[in-house]
């Protein structure tokens, strides 16, 4: 049941991206907008379809983007769209053997997904490049430069105030009814996900389960620790090494199972198309050396001096913030601990966790602040590509979240040497966390949504007499459009990581860390589940290949993990009971098997190829195909 | 001033490649390969020249072979070539487009390097499969597998003796003059080298020639502390930290220097082709699951077997035996010392030198009986590409090696914590084996050589009148066939290797190390010239794109290194006066900075990109131009 809409040719066409330009753009500025989108592509157009969304309430200026079925043929084809071939093997998608892929029946529904469609239609608006137009017209200040985007500089302007891609109401249902809405005990349709959202988004739900999965066994194992009152140092021991394999293991196997997905979606060996400057990215006009078009540049000396004189001295300034916030919260600890000693009773037994609670919600502020600020600095620094902007924001909110959900505990651990008080702060740390998280992350703005919907709604009910047929459609890009916007999966990989630091890190002295992430991983698919189809608009999927830097920030992690439960093992009273005379002793022992342990970390990293064999030998066939091909097209 | 032959059709052609059979090969086999040889490529021959070299007195079945013009540029095309195009950037060789580039003008021999045609004859040689024959004819036992390697399976029968390039005089003269005859203070003629001998060969002669200059300020900074005697462990610990940053930065470095000479040499984005097993590789017959061609297979699973059954508990029990020896030198070690303690006498004095150099002689004939050994057992193996037999073989070789040569350096430092003793054990161990190795390596066959080259110029002598005017090509082929041959970087690199050791891990309690280290290169680089040139048979010339699994190693050792070192510096009294109530503290710190210094490390080579800025930039060029192309080519 798809909607349609018709465009002034006549002909009728399924809308799938919506364009919202700004209520007051001039009528000349739309209409140039408007014929060069429709403009063959000989002439610099990009041949898709448009049509004015009638009967508007609020902004008269919203477009539905769509295109014809070659269109769509030639665009998959542009991006580079990967698709199982007639033998089974994925292969680059071109028009011209269009019928020796496996889907291919003729209608382009079947073929290409929604997701697909609207990732091409916005790939298409993207590269959509001015030619010899000095300005937009009607916006003298608004220049346009030869061969630059023009959507871009639009959309960095103002006057496109966004862009996004339709939901499909029958689809969404199905996949929300098979991803969250049935109790199951089954694993996520994946695959649905994929083909609805994208690979990116896909690899996300993939890796939580996953995680989620690799932590039941360390979870199996916690529970009778807590249930026992297992209290020995020489049970935290075994749970140390037992958390040191683990963590090693599951990211390699995770790198296997990542390239199995990104092999079966078709992602893997797709190669990715030159990357263009991102669009807040400013400079100087000049040449650029690589594609020889004209181009801001940006000295690569400039961008250098930003980031290690303003950007890293604020980072080590923050750092420090969070080591006084953290003292501050000692000092509450230690006064909570006076009060109780001094009268103990069950309100001061309350008082006890106070601080640790106080002292999670702050962490929480300090990271979402924090995030803010790593932003503004970021976009400051003036990268020139998305992937590299996308890099140096990770690093600096890692970097900071890591210490300041960390340091407390490893003070606690190592300085202090108190297990009683680390499991305490550990347990209230967390639990605070993830209750936030949660909160936070899909019932506060599936609330928001719900006020609004409800007023968007009314109002719109109101009117309905006045409506014509086209109502549905209408309505949905109303309600879409005020729909809140998803902003990536950032956030979710850095609590996943946050967690899995929780997990690793300390775990041996907290075994049920284990069980709570896991129960809390369960409801996060169901959350996440339930904001990417309710609480957000649908974002463009993008074509991802594995999770990209949140691997390096996970193996990382387990590197920190190995050392730390070392360190943990090293100062058990067990431990210590092997080498009573010489404590020197005990640290070179601990020390010495701890580099062995890390060197043979790296080994197995090494020694499992990251690729499984049988994905292996299809690259193979394929790669040996194509040079075997090359040879005989020799004239 | 070339030689040429003259082929049974009756044109001319350089001969390139001789092939040798083994005298006593039947006559129908004899016919059979050089028509196979020379027939067409459409009817699965290799289309190349080949020659009877007449006259021969030992061995009547010689045999040139070369190529016409027209056959090496397709040649050139099939292996792959890059070279300068007409823009300045480096792109593969196509027939097609020969005109568009740089040193393409009509001659092949000033397009094509000898080495290159040699190296395409070679490839054409290898490639020359069977077709429907079932066993080479006259000898019913040597089967034939359509699809297989003609040659190799002769070779691994033994009825093809060897296979090797003809030397150029000329050439030679020229090279050898300008890169070790003439007494100079300029760099190794590095473009000359790689057009004379290939790529393989000139990395490593770059690298010999970039590690000389990269221990030049180690050197410089040992001088001093050799010549004023300085012996406080605070000037040992500036050393230590000194080495700990220049091991890491000269390899990061040196894998930009080896990107760029890639470039240079047109190997860097050269793709690989298909890769064949090698001779030795035997199995049932099966389908390749990449190529579906018929070739033998032989399972995984059994091949893991082997290493993990045989292979690891050979080593092991091998490094168990080198340990024991090991120790019999530390009893000779020490009962010379009793005899010089009870009267000491110059000869006593001498005495307490003997056991280190009978230990290092030891040292070098166990590493040598381990090399043949572990080439059994990694031939035994039965890997299928000639890569994975290199690797597991190095690897084999570099853990024995490491630990035969360095163990008792470890046990002296950190063991016996004698700092006196250990100066003395690695000054003995390195300048002995120095020694050794450039007596074997050199001079050892270049005598052997001319004993053999005086008898041979003598018969040829006498026989001289007999001879007609083709003398000179059959004189120099017969003298070259009986060369010894050149077995590769192998053995090259292992000793580089060693030595970077004895520099990197302990040269801060002997910093003349890195002083005779420079010297022994300087000497290393003629004498490693002298033996290419004068020595052995010249090597088929291999298109590599950096010096391979050396790299790795070379890492490797950097990282031991930094342990080793903090090791050394945290053991000094004089960081052990900062913590003088608890040795606690002291390791604790010791371990905490050693940590977070290999952290920084490890970030340090992933900051410092692999490539060159602008090379990265060409090679991102001609990839956006390939992918621009594309996008023209749609039809």
């Amino acid at each position: 049941v798809k909607v349609t809409g018709v465009d002034s040719s006549g002909s009728r066409f399924t809308p799938l991206v919506v364009v919202e330009l700004a209520s007051d753009t001039k009528e000349e500025a739309i209409g140039w907008l408007l014929s060069r989108i429709r403009d063959q592509q000989r002439h610099g157009g990009t041949a898709l379809r448009v049509l004015l969304l009638s009967s508007n309430i609020y902004n008269p200026n919203m477009f539905l983007v769509g295109a014809s079925q070659q269109r769509l043929l030639s665009g998959a084809e542009d991006v580079g769209l990967f698709k199982e071939f007639s033998d089974g093997s994925m292969r680059g998608f071109t028009c011209a053997n269009k019928h020796n892929f496996k889907d291919f029946k003729g209608k382009v529904q079947d073929f290409l997904s929604m997701a697909e469609c609207q990732y091409i239609v916005k790939h298409e608006l993207d590269t959509l490049r001015a030619r010899d137009e000095t300005h937009v017209p009607g916006y003298a200040q608004v220049k346009l430069y030869p061969g630059k985007s023009i959507i871009r500089r639009l959309q960095s302007k103002g006057i496109l105030i966004q862009m996004f891609p339709l939901h499909e109401k029958e689809e969404l249902k199905r996949l929300s009814f098979s991803w969250y809405k049935k109790v199951k005990l089954s694993l996520q349709p994946l695959d649905d996900i994929r083909h609805y959202y994208g690979e990116g988004q896909a690899f996300y739900f993939g890796f939580l389960e996953y995680f989620t999965f690799a932590l039941v066994p360390m979870a199996l194992i916690g529970v009778p620790y807590y249930l026992f009152d297992w209290e020995g140092y020489d049970k935290y021991v075994i749970f140390a090494a037992f958390n040191l394999v683990w963590c090693t293991v599951i990211l390699e196997l995770w790198k296997r199972c990542s390239a199995s997905l990104a092999y079966h979606w078709g992602t893997l060996s797709r190669k990715k198309a030159f990357e263009e400057p991102r669009p807040g990215f400013h400079g100087v006009l000049g040449f650029n050396p690589v594609t020889g078009r004209e181009e801001p540049l940006y000295p690569n000396a400039k961008r250098q001096l930003r980031i290690y004189l303003v950007s890293v001295p604020f980072v080590l300034l923050c750092l420090y913030l969070s080591l006084y916030v953290m003292m501050i919260y000692f000092q509450m600890e230690g006064w909570a601990l006076t009060v109780h000693d001094e009268e103990p009773t069950f309100w001061t037994g309350i008082l006890l966790f106070i601080p640790s609670i106080i002292y999670a919600v702050v962490i929480e502020i300090m990271n979402l602040i924090y995030r803010y600020a790593a932003e503004f600095l970021t976009e400051w620094e003036n990268h020139r590509l998305e992937s590299s902007y996308q890099n140096h924001l990770v690093l600096k909110v890692l970097v900071f979240n890591f210490f300041n959900c960390f340091a407390s505990l490893f003070y606690i651990a190592f300085v202090m040497q108190d297990m009683v008080l680390l499991r305490q702060s550990l347990a209230t740390l967390l639990i605070t966390s993830q209750i936030l998280n949660q909160f936070m992350e899909a019932f506060l703005p599936y609330w928001l949504q719900r006020r609004r919907n409800k007023k968007m709604i009314h109002k719109v009910r109101k009117r309905k007499t006045l409506e014509d047929k086209e109502l549905p459609l209408a309505e949905q890009v109303r309600l879409e459009a005020d729909m809140s916007t998803y902003l990536g999966t950032f956030d979710d990989y850095l609590e996943l990581f946050l967690l899995f630091g929780y997990v690793s890190l300390f775990s041996c002295v907290y075994p049920l860390a284990a069980v709570l992430v896991v129960l809390n991983n369960i409801t996060e698919v169901y959350s996440d589940a339930f904001k990417m189809c309710r609480v957000f608009k649908r974002p463009f999927s993008d074509p991802a290949a594995n999770i990209g830097v949140w691997q390096l920030a996970f193996e990382a992690m387990s590197v920190i993990a190995v050392v730390t439960n070392f360190a943990l093992i090293g100062m058990s009273p067990e431990v210590k009971a092997y080498f009573p005379d010489s404590e020197t002793q005990l640290i070179l022992w601990t020390v010495a098997i701890e580099h062995a342990l890390l060197a043979f970390k790296f080994l197995l990293a090494f020694l499992i190829p990251d690729v499984p064999k049988h994905i292996q030998i299809k690259l193979a066939r394929l790669e040996f195909e194509s040079l075997e091909a090359l040879k005989k097209k020799v004239e």
